[in-house]
């Protein structure tokens, strides 16, 4: 089969063994497949992938047909349309997927839809819901939201009834971010705009003090991304009289079971608000599976909107 | 009525008005009062009380009898030993307690046990199972461990199945940790006693980095205390590769219901364990309320194990 591998810094499409399912597996024959933040970091050597996963081979989430089932996989049967996350080599016309951490893929998706949801979705609901039990009626800032994560995340919290200003750079994703509810804003603006119950930060360190002085009392910060830094100050006086709380997190490195039990609530939280087109997955461009060295570069080129997409036709 | 009043840095003992109780008060004669920090912040001029409480009269935990009901109050009748937490104005003969805050003091406890109970264990309670949801099998250090919250947040520790490390600079109090059920610990030997599922810290910022590398996944660190200085540095690469959090509180600032809350959880979960002597209130020293100033003094000195607290005789 053909797949992304990463070698010397660079990312190519090479052939390599198919996979073969294990207990509880499915193999999937990938249509689309996500790129993320994670893959380039890899690319470039950093942010080794957790051990089980090789480290030449990229790719975090896909979509696809269910081509085979491995010994005692009971969800799914050849033919469905599946999409989910993988701790890694999810950028091949095969994958083997836990069929607890795959989910239906909704009939009115498109591939190139469906390969960009899974990783991004379950990371800023996770974020969103389950470190920061984010509510109708809370406040809600994103730093840097208009990547993946953040276009995920401000939809999901329009979607639950939460009202979100939505920080980028740029004045025209501004524009877009606003067209899916949120209130785009320049970054030095947003901060002004509080104050609020919960922040997504996907900037970095350099943010923190101004995260914690715009958070209401009871505030959480989420940490999703450190572009711009890792080190940020934090004023221990003003987190207690906030009352508030920062977490932070990676969805890679985690054991099965938690992301199988972040993929059940995904499959019940959004799905159906999905199916509906509620919230959507906005694809910026699509490359075909040779093309994934141009795929990269369009990613790390920056200036996009959503989601950049390797795509293998049948 | 005499009671604890700040002038001009100085605290001193003085004729006040008694308080009226208000709906759902009941008015307390005092028999004992425990001295905290915030105590000497604002004798200091930091720390201002929160609006209703006045700004001359310290004192935030007390137990005596039920001396009267204020209207609407139910839950408690004329002479009830009670103990609980008040905003302000605690180390006076009489002090207004809403009913929802106090609780019954139990019967083996002396006046200067249950005076210096409330505050800090309320303390203790929210920040390991409110905030850090510490349970059987956590490995839990706490920095500072020394004072009263630290004492009380051992004990409750240690009786609620988790493995302990307590870190104090001095080897006498070190000793009387491990008396509780902790192993006590010098700061930089502490620290590599990890990992630990919750840190407990009531330093300050200067240990926020080592506080984060000593984490286990999923690990939490709740901030009580910032005397050794609020600023930290933090960074959120280990934040997010340990799927940690760090929350930060203080109990006064909170509203009426929500001090309520707390003192229902700290009813149900410490009042068995304090009755059953399982936790116990170590009392360092005790003055009689004319000499405020000098247990002002003795709490300030340091080197004291578990709470000073003012009595008054009946």
């Amino acid at each position: 089969m053909r797949a992304a591998v990463i070698a010397g810094g660079a990312v190519t499409c090479e052939e390599r063994p198919a996979p073969v399912p294990q207990g509880g597996e499915v193999l999937v024959r990938v249509r689309a497949a996500g790129i993320n933040g994670a893959d380039l970091l890899q690319r470039a050597g950093h942010y080794p992938p957790p051990s089980g996963a090789p480290s030449d081979m990229p790719g975090l989430e896909l979509a696809g047909l269910v081509e085979s089932l491995g010994p005692a996989a009971t969800r799914f049967r050849p033919g469905d349309r599946v999409m989910g996350i993988v701790a890694g080599a999810g950028q091949a016309e095969l994958v083997a997927v836990h069929e607890r951490v795959a989910m239906p893929a909704p009939a009115g998706l498109s591939w190139a839809e469906a390969g960009g949801f899974a990783e991004v979705f379950t990371t800023a609901h996770d974020a969103l819901f389950t470190q920061c039990g984010l509510g109708p009626g809370d406040r809600l800032l994103v730093n840097g939201a208009a990547g993946g994560v953040g276009v995920a995340a401000v939809q999901l919290a329009v979607a639950s009834g939460a009202t979100v200003v939505a920080s980028v750079r740029s004045p025209g994703r501004r524009e877009a971010l606003s067209s899916l509810g949120a209130h785009g804003a320049a970054p030095d603006e947003a901060f002004g705009l509080g104050p609020f119950d919960v922040v997504l930060e996907l900037v970095g360190g350099p943010n923190l003090p101004r995260d914690m002085e715009a958070l209401r009392t009871g505030g959480r910060v989420a940490v999703i991304g450190v572009g711009a830094g890792a080190i940020g100050e934090l004023d221990l006086r003003v987190l207690m009289a906030r009352r508030a709380r920062i977490s932070g997190s990676t969805l890679r490195a985690r054991p099965l079971e938690e992301k199988a039990l972040a993929a059940r609530l995904v499959e019940h939280d959004v799905l159906p608000l999905l199916s509906a087109r509620r919230v959507v997955v906005p694809v910026h461009a699509t490359f075909p599976l040779e093309d994934v060295a141009a795929a990269y570069e369009a990613f790390s080129a920056g200036e996009k909107f959503g989601k950049i997409v390797l795509t293998i036709d049948s």
